[in-house]
């Protein structure tokens, strides 16, 4: 997944832009880092762990000065967590002078182009995909940068939400299918741009705006110069922000997720065969979903159980092993309201399986006398390539085993999902034109 | 407040205390410390900051070997947070030989006791209430430990649950009144003592119990060996860990808090006179009071406001301006479902007020049309000398304005709060003669 | 041994004192800590390490605000240096109110003191023999500190050198032997003190004299009162700082120790009977020693052996085993000089012998020809319990053997001590009235 | 300066690198990293500060595995010090696959070298010169890396001591004017790499030898490949290795740098006017050249100033303003040496004069009759450009003032320096065929 933000011309902007990454927080733990301007020269610093960890006792007017910042943070994947010179912004020297990139998303064909970059000679400090954006950047022959990034898009094939900073100039790129999403507000006489609007929120902002499929913006001092990389085609945005990665609060491809998840727990309940006695969500990304739920299914919601939040989410901890042990430490029952009943658990999906098992597992130990999963999404039945990470076939539950196999698997009394159909209407995107559901489907965005 | 857990007989002691400090986070957040028997000596490791600042990098078993440990978590009151020295559990060296102690709870007469024992020449390491028990039992010619326990607890007035470690003994004490909590639970060979159920939670244990108001239990190889300090004269339980402290899923005093919660939100409920759109919690520590009124109220319960755990509990930062400027930080509008509706605001309590009008702020910038306060507490009025860090009389909110003042400080359409009587009533106390309620009624409790 | 530093009535104390501290760094390596008074609180810092690793990251006028400070560098007996709570000084809460204290020796019936006071109920925080001192001035009846101080001293029997601070008051104590040395200066319009006149240089002071055996210095705004504990019987000066501790500039015992270690260079080489090619120091305590001896004998010196400062002083490290593989990375040989040669190695004393042994092959290596040992100090026979911090019997190499053996285990082709005769005519002490000699005698000092 | 070091074929090979770079932390203490290869990856841990402070807490056999390593520790040029990018081994992915370098020295074209090839479309990570030759690699046509290498060498004019590591290959090379040092000896089954003797000393090696000027060596697992880069025209030894920067105990350019420095202090006594009492060195780097003057001069040696090992070399610490305040916390006059004595005071060299100055003035605080200033090394006029980080012209004394303005500056009563034809005498170097000395003279060495 990873985080972006930037700010531009706005006083102490490594400062606002600290503040923005730990509002993003959610979507990447592992490392994060600020690369700032003061008008002539790039600043950085960068660092494996929390934007709280990284920049503790780092004295951010000191060591990155100016009015210009860029941010990221990352989330890693397993086995290559450790490998802090994968940490961004990346930064580099080119012809055209410095210049730091932030990404989020994945390119499909990064490999065949380092492979002929390297084959020319260029050099690569990173295995990231990214730096793929700085060398092409760097061979090209245009003149100007605008050209030159738009040169760069051009070349390569994958989800890619870019802000790019040079010692002067700040750009915001969004690919044509818009996989990713990218949002802008101005703010005093700059700008901010975030991955999400709750980090926006954090300021007195006028009205946010996503950067459009295709768009590259520069900002200039008069306000933003908005142009196109070309045609955007067809959107595809990104399902799963909608479900999990994008905070509730957050307005993402033109929709607060909450109502979107509220939408994904009522079509739940349509379908619903069963009656439960209660229904509990697994906190906190499924909460509005098992609300909508209850109130659609007129089954009462309780906060069965509740979650220790001196840890993180449990989907973002590398390594297997860590994982199962963590759900008891995070999650812990509420013995008097689940004991006797029939509980309906609503979670967003189901990725590997091994929590759900678990969660299962807690609130029979609890005294349940029934636990019902239902999930409030498609089976997720691929993986994805274009920015989510997400394990290889053989990890995905739901692509290794027919819904009773896995129902008996995480021992559920019951186990529904959502049908791609469900998700697409729910998402208002009835006719599949706007989001991808790649994951779900297996079908290819494009 | 604080967080004390203790582990007899259980391998890794100090990691299991550990684990239970960690899940007991939410009591105190200043300091942390544990300190292990091998059976023959003490060990020791204590510090500032969180439970995982301070144990990380510890390497455990060779810093705090043995099967028996006892630990604490510190709730710093202002001022005072960083006095490394005053971190429990305090240890000293008595003719008796080494003693540890962890104590939750305040003493009434310890300057008394103190001066009384310092004009005879005894010297104080800490300013701490908790070494007065450590200067009483050395002075005690018992022979025995439990008598000089018993002893030493009869000379104090005041809160206290305590948790003993020798080199060869656990010792848990709670006061005849039972201000404050404290559980224990058998696990594998040994024993377990938390503040909260929900710490032992993390353990196949076997059933939890109460230590019990007045009682001093010793651990032996056998089993437990049960006594009494005192005769009990009455309960006077601390009605603040039902509102608040305790977690939602720990059984405090005999009872689910999350059920408790549920009866003052229903509770406040049915004393409603305005209808709202949507009900709101302030997340976390109100949900399920929030949740009770909007089922109650038949108004529709909404996640109206989210909360970025990436930072601690409102409450529980030292220092006025930390906490107005953290709440823009930790909650965030859902400004779709607040947007044009009459907000019925739900929190279980007001303190100083501050964070409070930030709230409502909040929510109108979001577009709420009206923003009504539900305190599902009574008017907080009076400190507390038992244990609660509560600021004093002129920074008590309510303990300076009247109802009608205090709205307009807070910016609120309008402002209920439960009475005293409701209180009791919902705390299955109606004739008010287990809980302690000083903070709200301004009697004395005994 | 320990290194003890204050400073009154001086802007930044605290500062003033961690340079001091730092200064006395070959002291005592394992801990450091610093009390200073704003004029009404004391306030505490200490850590395991170096002073600039406790130090580091310390904001000094925050967290030790005040004009006055005592510091204390701790040097760790073996097995005990992890123990924190021993870290000096010592701070305490009396009935006169709170007080710190940094000692430099030992006391020799701090076990007796203790059990008797235990007895009667007092409770020790420390293992500290330090600690003692607070207990019994908290017990004193006496009206003025300067009373309970005397009559505190008065109970206790070995080696010490203090330096009390209460909030508004500073005092130095030396016990009546003037065991262990104490320094004092005026500076500005306060004053400053050291265990040696090292950490005096550092300030632009007035001229640096004694604090005298039995004295009692209390600071006064208008100067120093000066008065006494009890008659000092006969000075019983710690003759290895002369050897080994001071530094070589400090003028301890008034005298300049690097002039005593002239003499004592002499003194070997005025009974030398093998010539040697080339003198060679074991760097850098040995130096001046070997110099002088080369001077004397006619025999040209050469820095032969180069010492890698990245590591701490040989005899400091706690651990045998640390100590052994340590060597090879301490010093190193200078081939081109050694190769072929006859070397007379001159270093200040043998204790375990170990570090000798090591030194000599490292010589052997390099292609000495014959490697001749020469201490310039007589032979090490007997623990110090007068604040050297010594091994047992068992441990001192020349306690176990004789002169032949223990040449043979230390490889070397001679090997030759100074008489405890030769010794005290170097110090200028020959009739053995002022310098403490049981380290090499065996007699008790007193 | 830079220190660099590698291990090829020796078991934990990182662990053996650590301690070589620890022992070459004179030259340079602002960053440390090392590269290993387990064969087939390459693993990497950098940072700023000293070994200790980089490797503390690094658990070297996890992170650093492998028999194959290289590291190198980073002297930082003012005002750069910051910047970890720049942190050595470089290390990145080329079409060759993965590689490592750690560069001692400087390019001259470096900048011409890299504006053609960002031309082209390279990007620079790093504003390091060493840089370049990763470059230069990627670009390389030849199908062999050692073509490679002398290809890269062949496009590069300044000096540089290189180690390079790929997964399987260890590469070590010197310029064609063998500017600066780089050793080599045979350990166990495998090779050690340093750029001095001294680091080398540490492991039980076979016998050292120079890696010769324009000489390439591979390691195989039979034993070292010697190749030939070009023709070496005629060395071009930087003479300040000999007078500064190496150790005394180093093998530099196949002679003991003691003895070279005693060469260079006997030169100096030969041209003496003046009759000293005593003869002083700055400790420690010209202890050598002060001996030696002292024993042809027939002036008695003093160890009169005695240096604190707490902090660094003065001479390493960037910053103007630390090294001015530093130099009183660094050196302590004997006042009983040189109270009342004309003082010969013997340094290596003056390149600021700022710390002269205080030394000169330190001494006449001390008491000192008169002080000489002797400099065992001639004129520093010019800035080096092959690898010494030195001022520009306008911070070099020498290149301001003349002798006689410079003695007034540092307030000495003489001056006195070497010749470059005396230097170069001492050298055993007349003709000048052999050593740089453009430092001192302002000729171009090539």
């Amino acid at each position: 997944m990873c985080g972006i933000a930037a700010a531009y011309n706005v006083p102490d902007a490594a400062y606002a832009v600290s503040l923005m990454l730990k509002r993003l927080q959610h979507r990447g733990r592992s490392g994060a880092g600020i690369v700032s301007s003061d008008g002539s020269v790039l600043h950085e610093v960068r660092g494996l762990g929390l934007v709280d960890q990284v920049f503790d006792r780092v004295d951010l007017p000191a060591r990155l000065p100016g009015a210009l910042a860029v941010g990221h943070v990352r989330y890693a994947t397993t086995g290559h967590h450790g490998l802090a010179a994968n940490i961004q912004p990346l930064a580099a020297k080119l012809k055209r002078g410095p210049l730091a990139v932030a990404h989020n998303g994945n390119l499909l064909n990064h490999e065949t182009l380092r492979r002929g970059m390297e084959a020319e000679g260029a050099i690569f400090g990173t295995t990231s995909d990214t730096e793929t954006f700085l060398h092409l950047l760097a061979r090209s022959e245009r003149p100007t940068t605008p050209e030159a990034l738009r040169d760069a898009c051009g070349e390569v094939v994958g989800a890619y939400s870019l802000l790019f900073l040079s010692p002067t100039e700040l750009f915001a790129i969004r690919d044509p299918y818009g996989f990713r999403p990218l949002v802008c507000a101005p703010c005093g006489d700059g700008w901010l741009f975030a991955s999400e609007t709750c980090a926006l929120d954090l300021f007195r902002t006028g009205p946010a705006e996503e950067v459009l499929p295709g768009e590259m913006i520069q900002c200039v001092s008069s306000g933003l110069w908005r142009g196109r990389l070309a045609e955007a085609p067809v959107r595809r945005q990104c399902s799963f922000e909608q479900i999990y990665f994008s905070r509730p609060d957050s307005v993402t491809f033109g929709e607060t997720c909450n109502d979107v998840r509220e939408r994904l727990g009522a079509a739940l309940a349509a379908k619903e065969t069963v009656r439960g006695d209660i229904v509990v969500p697994v906190p906190d990304s499924s909460n509005a979903m098992a609300l909508a739920y209850a109130d659609a299914a007129g089954v009462p919601f309780k906060f069965g159980l509740i979650r220790d939040h001196n840890t993180g989410r449990t989907f973002i901890t590398p390594g297997q092993d860590a994982r199962i042990h963590g759900v008891r430490m995070k999650l812990n029952p509420v013995a008097s309201l689940v004991a006797g009943k029939r509980v309906m658990l609503v979670d967003d999906s189901i990725v590997r399986g091994t929590t759900m098992k678990k969660v299962v597992a807690l609130l029979r130990e609890a005294g349940a006398a029934e636990a019902h999963v239902r999930i409030a999404s498609p089976r997720f039945i691929h993986p994805c390539f274009w920015g989510i990470d997400t394990p290889s076939f053989s990890e995905l539950a739901a692509a290794q085993a027919d819904d009773e196999t896995l129902r008996a698997m995480i021992g559920a009394d019951s186990l529904v999902y959502l049908t791609v159909a469900e998700l697409r209407e729910a998402l208002g995107d009835a006719d599949g034109s706007r989001f991808c559901t790649t994951c779900f489907s297996g079908k290819p965005p494009c």
